[in-house]
């Protein structure tokens, strides 16, 4: 017997078996969890909220109640992977619990573009050989072939070494996988047409993430993503590079971290959705020009060397094999191109997945992480550069800062007469610190308070019980107060603001400078798109009024989630995105920053707010 | 100081430091030396004959002693490992110690073909980038080889990977090989342009010959050869499939091993003239279709059952790191064509060596050894098939057969009247045994002075001193006598006849049912080609008297060795000749023996001798 879970707020209606698990019929309808441990009930990250039918499920378990706070529980916060089934119940599944990319498909960006994947199957059936009919194997598949219209010459020696036994084990019945019209992949006994997947990835400098994708459809199957295990290594690409450089040890040390990492994100999608990794032909890969160089094996020594150059532009083509991808040994890995400097291939497929290539209105698009990308322009003419931002919008270097994890305050007012905060925290629990888009909200409400002036100075005296010395002799904001609504103060001091002063300065001087370089004012800009994980939760007037972006009308700012991993998507299924890719990054024109004459008066400028 | 040897029958005088030792004098001057230990004293093979100066030499050493007999030591023979040269001296090179494709090269066959080779090394000096010239290395290293009229494309990700690191180390100067204009396959620093390499490889069912190549011009450097390591598997092809198809494991066991003594005779070719493998661009192999399977790790099978298809008919090309061959890594390695059954791309080789695929007039081409292909035609059409004529002329499965080395009789006359019979061995040593042509030369001459008949069943009476009973009560045909001019009795017996009859009645059949095919007559054959190791010695008159081949006048015919080793060198010099070879794989018209409906009628009919 069958009962009902009603899946909120995507209007998700699923008919499971009693004694089901939460964390599995979620993931089952496509909405993506987010959860590190994969429903092991040790992360504890796969939060979501009983709205109806409380009495239907079993009681919270001994590992609930170790990760979740009392107010968690009391409210009807749960663990999906702990939760069994009994009756029909409704379940709200918080934005904080889901993967980013989610937010996207239901922004609907990846729904225009149609299939055109280089990959093909073709089932054959063979007349078996007989004394006059001595055609060998390979011959007689490749004749029935052309009579499909279909020509491959390129024949892998792993397909030929196989193909006597397969083509009579299958009693001379089998499919055939083509790439791009040209090349043999794999042949297999039986019709297996329905089976052929491809793989998109999008390794970040913090995280990876995969995309497990029908290439026929174009839908995606399933989604793994992980922190990418060269952090360990240091968690920005300098620090890594500099590692990796050490020796051509360490290069591969490095190499061989991320590609185990995308093997272990490839076994989580096969095997949540029961897909042979035999039948995933194509991988696309998009990450910045470190990222490409240590993906690849590419000694990186040079992109951290003035004058910056890496190895290779245009983009890389190889085979699973040639780097151990546990996928079809001969599937085409297909690194997009890069721009130049650390501007790579996930600021290109940032470009394809918004489409602002092909708009004739001008547009602004960021990709804020520790690095961020700025690209300016339309489909006449496109402009790019890599901003040193830095990890304080992830909540580094800031004193009470947190990445975007539960209890992290994520928006913030300040009531401007009495100064007293409301925030709100991603799970609506106990504030634990500060996540990117607080920190922003916060100073951008001080400034529009009077709190700090336009330097980022306090003018507020200290004194009252929101502004304070601290034990270094700074001036701090009290954002929460122990004892008010959590357990320990929350504040934003001085330097904090400085650490988002910098920041900031960075992008906003990036900016300028392709815009500059464009010869363009701001009110010629017609939309901004801002893409990564902080640029997911900002609140666009908040960057405003801190000069993060320039002084644009807010409803022309649109957030776009993880748009790289989309433009990797896009490339994955369409031949035809892939040229376009090829030529953005041909004629996207890359400043570098450093070698830019106007780069330190500009920055000097953009420490101040307000401009 | 230096003092002169003089190598005959080649005329050759070199140069040499007192103290040198003739082997490695001889190698030196470019003289192959039949020699399995290398030079290291071990197998006894490098007999030659001091001619002039026996004084300026050491006294035999105690391994001559122990491998030469008391008549080849009173003789001037010497094992040229062993030998020092401390004065003027000549010495001459028998027939026996060669390797046989020295004797082509004699020949010239290989002379005619100008070198048009897929691999062309070019030297680039780059400018350094600076931030005012930030284009990535690779796009640099493409745009400056584009000023060269170069334009590869395809860049394996090894190249890429260290391209950073080699153009600095470089200073910018490096050299670029490049494949078919379209594929890089190396950058090193530095001019390397004279550096430039291929490797043409034979692999016969028992030998397996390497000829290293220069390929810009198309001069050969080193040769080195060995018995095939899969010969402890089963001696003829059959029996090594049998043990290849057990389990997977056993082809990749015979593919492994196969593959590993390939490895020693680049190390060998290599160590010998002071290359670097890295330098070894490109790689043709030769062999028969079960060598072709075995050595690209097909799984064998189904050759060896009826219809005896192969896997794959056209060339093969991989790469030498999916073989795991020790040459440059991205080397291209180009299987030849095979044409069907067991005709492999020795026999394509065969018809490439000798042209015969564009004469006017009809050749008939036999490549003899344990299979035998014969091809008949001209450059109108070209039948071929592969007759089983089994290891009798190589001397197996004959009493007192053995291979063609120190001590064979090679050639025999027998006295009409007296049966007295006087016989040449190869190194006019006391005589061991009979190899191949030594048997075909008696069985001739008994045919000739009537001591058997045209069945080949003795006629002469036993009784004299020739003919007598043998214990199994067989008459047999005593060659030597115990005592006469060597140790012990060397015979022919019925049973040995029978054998050559089997051998000879297969490869006649094979030519009968070929020219039956064309519709021909002995007589419109204008040119016969004898190949392989047998064919290189046999005197063609006892060839037609036994019937072996049809009757043609002898001043038609041939020899041309190792022809199949010529036509792999020819296509590893010239793309053009590859190009040749495809359309000789595909316009050679099989003809599978096993099926044809007359091959039974003539076999029994040229089991008889003088048809």
């Amino acid at each position: 017997m069958t009962i009902c879970v009603v899946i909120q707020p995507f209007e998700l209606r699923m008919r499971v078996r009693k004694g089901s698990i939460f964390y599995k019929v979620i993931q089952d309808a496509g909405v993506q969890l987010s959860s590190i441990c994969g429903g092991q009930g040790r992360c504890g990250k796969c939060h979501v909220v009983i709205t109806k039918g409380q009495g239907s499920i079993n009681k919270p378990t001994k590992v609930e109640l170790e990760q979740l706070s009392v107010q968690e529980v009391t409210h009807g916060v749960r663990l999906a992977c702990q939760v069994k089934v009994q009756g029909n119940v409704e379940v709200y599944v918080p934005r904080e619990s889901l993967v980013t990319q989610i937010r996207l498909q239901t922004e609907g960006i990846e729904t225009k573009v149609k299939p055109l994947p280089y990959v093909k199957k073709f089932y054959v059936k063979l007349r078996r050989p007989t004394l006059q009919s001595l055609e060998p194997d390979l011959e007689r598949l490749l004749k029935s072939m052309a009579r499909q219209g279909v020509h491959p010459h390129i024949i892998p020696v792993e397909v030929l070494r196989s193909l006597p036994e397969t083509l009579r084990a299958a009693n001379w019945k089998i499919t055939v996988t083509v790439w791009s019209n040209r090349e043999i992949l794999d042949v297999e006994g039986g019709d297996t047409r329905n089976a052929c997947y491809g793989l998109a990835v999008d390794v970040g400098t913090t995280k990876i993430a995969s995309y497990l994708v029908n290439l026929s459809t174009g839908e995606n199957v399933a989604v793994s993503s992980m922190i990418n295990p060269q952090v360990s290594y240091g968690e920005d690409v300098i620090t890594r590079i500099t590692y990796a450089v050490k020796d051509e040890k360490e290069t591969w040390e490095l190499q061989r971290k991320v590609v185990d990492g995308v093997n272990h994100l490839i076994a989580e999608c096969c095997s949540k959705h029961e897909v042979d990794r035999r039948h995933i032909y194509e991988v696309t890969v998009v990450g910045n020009t470190a990222m490409h160089h240590l993906f690849l094996g590419i000694y990186p020594k040079y992109l951290a060397l003035s004058p910056y150059v890496p190895a290779i532009k245009g983009s890389v083509n190889l085979k699973a094999k040639e780097l151990d991808l546990d996928v079809n040994p001969n599937a085409n890995i297909h690194f997009l191109p890069v721009v130049a400097g650390f501007v790579g291939s996930d600021c290109v497929a940032d470009i394809l997945a918004t489409g602002l290539f092909k708009e004739k209105n001008l547009s602004l698009l960021l990709d804020i992480g520790t690095n961020t990308e700025v690209v300016v322009g339309n489909k006449e003419s496109l402009v790019a550069c890599s901003c040193a931002s830095g990890p304080a919008f992830e909540g580094a270097h800031i004193k009470h800062g947190m990445r975007a994890s539960s209890g992290a305050i994520e928006s913030v007012k300040i009531e401007p007469r009495t100064l007293n905060v409301s925030f709100r925290t991603i799970g609506n629990v106990e504030p634990k610190g500060l996540c990117g888009s607080g920190i922003v909200d916060v100073i951008a409400e001080m400034l529009k308070v009077g709190i700090i002036d336009e330097k980022g100075a306090f003018i507020h005296k200290a004194g009252s019980s929101r502004v304070r010395i601290n034990e270094n002799g700074e001036r701090e904001f009290v954002v929460v107060q122990a004892g008010e609504k959590g357990s320990k103060d929350i504040v934003v001091t001085q330097k904090d603001i400085r650490q988002i002063q910098l920041a900031k300065a960075a992008i906003r001087s990036g900016i300028s400078i392709l815009m500059h370089e464009m010869d363009i004012r701001p009110e010629q800009i017609k939309r901004v798109y801002i893409a990564g994980a902080f640029g997911t939760y900002i609140n666009p007037a908040s960057a405003r009024v801190i000069g993060m972006i320039p002084p644009v009308p807010l409803n022309i700012v649109r957030s776009v989630g993880n748009a790289a991993g989309t433009g990797a998507k896009i490339a994955l299924i369409s031949g035809k995105a892939r040229k376009t890719c090829e030529k953005i990054s041909e004629c996207v024109k890359y400043i570098e920053l450093a070698a830019h004459p106007n780069f330190h008066s500009f920055f000097m400028e953009y420490l101040n707010f307000r401009l």
